[in-house]
C-alpha cells in the first residue's frame, strides 16, 4: 500500500525540533513492504493542515498525521479536521471519564486535559487503555491515523496499532520485498559505489547509498511478484555485496558499530575498557547504549584534565611534559595502564584536539592519537580529522571502535 | 518571504536517515524572518521531484531543494529538473576543469565525479572555490536553490550563500520579528502551559510549546510592522515569562543544560567531576560537547562494573554487598570519593537500572540514585524514571545536570 505522512507543528517548520517521528514511521512502513509517496511538514495552521489532508486522502491508500493533538492552546489538528473534512468535534464520554478517573481531583489540570476528549465525528480511539491521544478516521474510504506529536507515544501507537491494522488489509497482496542495509566504515561513498557498480547494473535489484556521519550505508532492495525469485536474487546479491565490501562492512540493518564490537568481545570472552580525553565519554556512551553491554564492558575513565590522566591512569607527569597530552606516548600509557588497573583484556584510549580552541601549527585541531592495548601489546595510531568539534568527536569515537573491531578480527 | 523546502532521497522516505538538513534550513530561515509554507520529503523518483518542484515554484517566493546531486547512480535531481522544467543538462566546463585539477590523475574516480559538472540550463554554481555540488536557478521569476544532501555541505552553502542572497532581496521589507526560545526542566507541558496561559491571551504575541525529551521548550514570537512596538512588547513579555517559569527555566535559544551548568561553575571558579554507572558516559559526553568545558570539567569515571567502582572510586566491597550497586549509599560513596581523588569541588554520581534487563520487584527498571558532593557535603536522591533504555539514560543525565544547576543556584 502507498501512504503519505503529514507532521504538524510550528516547532517543525521553524526548525526548532527535528521530526523524528515521521522518520520512524517511514522506516517501519517501508520494512513492512509499504511505500511512502511523500512526507510533509506543515505549521499549526488549520487551513494548511486541511489542504494537505484532503490532497493526501485523494491520492494514497492511507494517511498518517502526527502532532497537534495535545492539550495546549496551539494544538489545532482536531479543529482542522473538523473544518476540512466537515467532521465537527464531538465529546467522547468514555474518554472523558477515563481522563477524569486518572487525574484524582485537580480541577485546574482537568480543564486543560478535557480538550483531549473532543474528537472529530467518526473518530475511533486507537488505544482504549492507555493515556495517549490517538485515533483513526476512515474518510472517503481512506483510513487516516492521527497520532500525538510526542515521539515515544507516536511510536508506541504506530507499532502496537497502526502497523497491525494496515498489515491486516494487505496480507497476501502485492510484491514480495526483501531489504537489507549494509553498514560500512573506512571508505568514501564514491569508492563504495565503484565497488558495487557491477552489482547495481543488474536492474532487478535496487541499491541506495547513504553517507551517515563518517559511515556509508548501502541499501539493497529486491522486489518481485514471485517470492521464490525475490529470495534467490536477494541471497545471490547479498553474497556479492559482502564480498565486494570486505572488512569495511561492519554490520547490517539495526546493528551499531559498538554492538558489533560487543558481539565479538563476548564471543571471545574478553572485557573492554575505554580511556577518553577529547571524546569526553562519547565512546563509553555509545557502548552503554547497547543493552547487555555490562557483559563485555568494564567502564573506564574520562581523563579530560591532565591531573585525571595522572591520578586515574598513572600517566607519568614527565611524559605529559615531554610529549604533551596529545601524543602517541600518552595514548599508549593511557591504554596499557587502564587495562592493568581494570583487569580488562582489551583497552582503547583517545587523546586529541577536538577544537575549536587548543590547536597549534604542530598539532592542529583534529589531531588525534588512538591507543590500543590487546594481547598484552600496546600500539598507537595518529589521525588527522576535519570538521566541527562534534564531528571530530564523532569520527574519533567511531574510528576507535572500528580499531577494536579490526584488531579483534585479525 | 515565504519558502518551501524539498528534500530528496529514498533514504529519507524509507526512514533510514533523519532529514536534519531541512530542519537546519527551516530554523535559519525562520530566524531570518522568513516563513516556511511547507517541507516535503520525497524519494529518488524524477516524476515526483518534478511535480513537487513545479507546485512549489507556483506558490511560494523561493524554493530550497536538498539531495540527489551526488556522483552515485541514484542521484537523479538534475534529471528531474531537466524534464520538469525543460532545462536539459549542460556541461559546465569551468566546473569540470576544477574537478579534474583537484583529482590529480585517477581516471576511474573521474568518470564518477564528471557527472557533477553537468547542470541544468541556466544554473549558476553557488560556490566557485569549493568542492561541493550546489547551484541556483531562477525559474519563472522564482529562485530555486539546489543543495547537496550531505548535511555539512548543505549547511555551509545555506549559511554562506543562500541566506545572504535571500536577505539581499528582502531587506527593509516586511515585519520586524523577535523570537526567543525558553528551555525548561522539571515541569510537564500542561503545567508550563497553565503558568503562561495569561501571557498567551495577549494575542499580539505567539507562544509555542514543545516537549523535547524530558525538557519543555517554549517559543515566544513577536511580529509587528513597527520595530519599536516589537521591541517593547518583546521585552515586556520576556520579563513575564521569566517570572512565571522561575527556576524551571534553565536557559534560552542555543543554550544547553550542560553549557549553563558550566557557566555557573566557571563564574564560581569550581571544577566538576562525574562518576557514571547506568548513564555510561552520557553525562560526561554532554558536558564535553560544550567548547571550553576543560575550564570547569576535570573528567571522571565510567564505573560500569562493580570492580571499577571499587578500584577507581574506592567504593568499599562490603557497601556493594550490603546495599547493592544501585543504592543511595553507593551513589554517595561514588560522588565523595571521586571529588576527593580528583580534587574537584563538585562531583555528581549516578547509579541505576537503565534496563531492559536487571530490574527486580524491589528495584525495578528506572530506579536511579543520583549523588551530589558540594560544599564538602554529600547527599543522594532516589528517582524512578520510565521509558526505554535510551530514554532512562537521557532523563537521568539531564536530571543529574539539573541537580548540579539547582544546587549551585542555592
Amino acid at each position: 500500500m502507498i501512504g503519505e505522512i503529514i507532521a504538524i507543528g510550528d516547532e517543525l517548520t521553524s526548525g526548532r525540533i527535528a521530526n523524528t517521528t515521521s522518520v520512524f514511521a517511514a522506516r517501519q512502513l517501508f520494512l513492512a513492504g509499504h511505500e511512502i509517496y511523500a512526507m510533509h511538514t506543515i505549521g499549526d495552521t488549520p487551513k494548511l493542515i486541511g489542504e494537505a489532508l484532503k490532497r493526501a486522502i485523494n491520492r494514497v491508500d492511507f494517511v498518517i498525521v502526527t502532532g497537534g493533538l495535545g492539550s495546549t492552546t496551539d494544538d489545532l489538528t482536531n479543529e482542522a479536521v473538523a473544518d476540512a473534512l466537515d467532521r465537527p468535534a464531538t465529546l467522547n464520554k468514555a474518554l472523558l471519564e477515563k481522563i477524569r478517573s486518572q487525574l484524582q481531583g485537580g480541577t485546574t489540570q482537568l480543564r486543560g486535559l478535557e480538550k483531549l476528549a473532543w474528537l472529530p465525528e467518526g473518530a475511533e480511539v486507537l488505544n482504549a487503555d492507555e493515556r495517549m491521544a490517538g485515533y483513526m478516521l476512515v474518510h472517503e474510504s481512506t483510513p487516516v491515523f492521527f497520532l500525538p506529536g510526542v515521539p515515544f507515544q507516536a511510536r508506541k501507537l504506530l507499532v502496537d496499532y497502526v502497523l497491525p491494522i494496515i498489515s491486516s488489509w494487505t496480507e497476501n497482496s502485492g510484491k514480495h520485498i526483501l531489504m537489507r542495509l549494509y553498514k560500512t566504515v573506512g571508505l568514501p561513498e564514491y569508492a563504495i559505489n565503484q565497488r558495487l557498480s557491477r552489482i547495481e547494473a543488474d536492474n532487478q535489484v535496487n541499491l541506495g547509498y547513504y553517507p551517515v556521519d563518517s559511515e556509508v550505508h548501502v541499501s539493497l532492495t529486491v522486489a518481485n511478484q514471485d517470492g521464490g525469485v525475490t529470495e534467490e536474487l536477494f541471497t545471490r546479491t547479498d553474497q556479492k555485496i559482502r564480498q565486494a565490501l570486505g572488512r569495511h562492512l561492519y554490520g547490517t540493518d539495526q546493528e551499531t558499530l559498538a554492538g558489533v564490537v560487543g558481539k565479538i568481545l563476548r564471543k571471545n570472552a574478553l572485557m573492554l575498557s575505554v580511556a577518553e580525553s577529547c571524546t569526553g565519554g562519547l565512546i563509553s556512551s555509545q557502548i552503554t547504549k547497547v543493552a547487555g553491554s555490562s557483559s563485555w564492558f568494564n567502564g573506564g575513565v574520562v581523563a579530560y584534565s591532565n591531573h585525571v590522566k595522572e591520578i586515574m591512569l598513572d600517566v607519568e607527569h614527565q611524559l605529559l611534559v615531554d610529549h604533551g597530552a596529545v601524543s602517541g606516548q600518552v595514548a599508549q600509557a593511557m591504554a596499557v595502564n587502564l587495562a592493568r588497573r581494570t583487569g580488562s583484556e582489551v583497552a582503547i584510549s583517545v587523546t586529541g584536539i577536538a577544537g575549536p580552541g587548543g590547536g597549534s601549527a604542530e598539532k592542529p585541531v583534529g589531531t588525534v592519537y588512538i591507543g590500543l592495548f590487546m594481547n598484552n601489546e600496546v600500539s598507537d595510531t595518529l589521525y588527522t580529522f576535519a570538521g566541527s568539534r562534534e564531528e571530530i568527536q564523532a569520527i574519533t569515537s567511531q574510528t576507535a571502535l572500528n580499531s577494536v573491531r579490526l584488531a579483534l578480527l585479525t
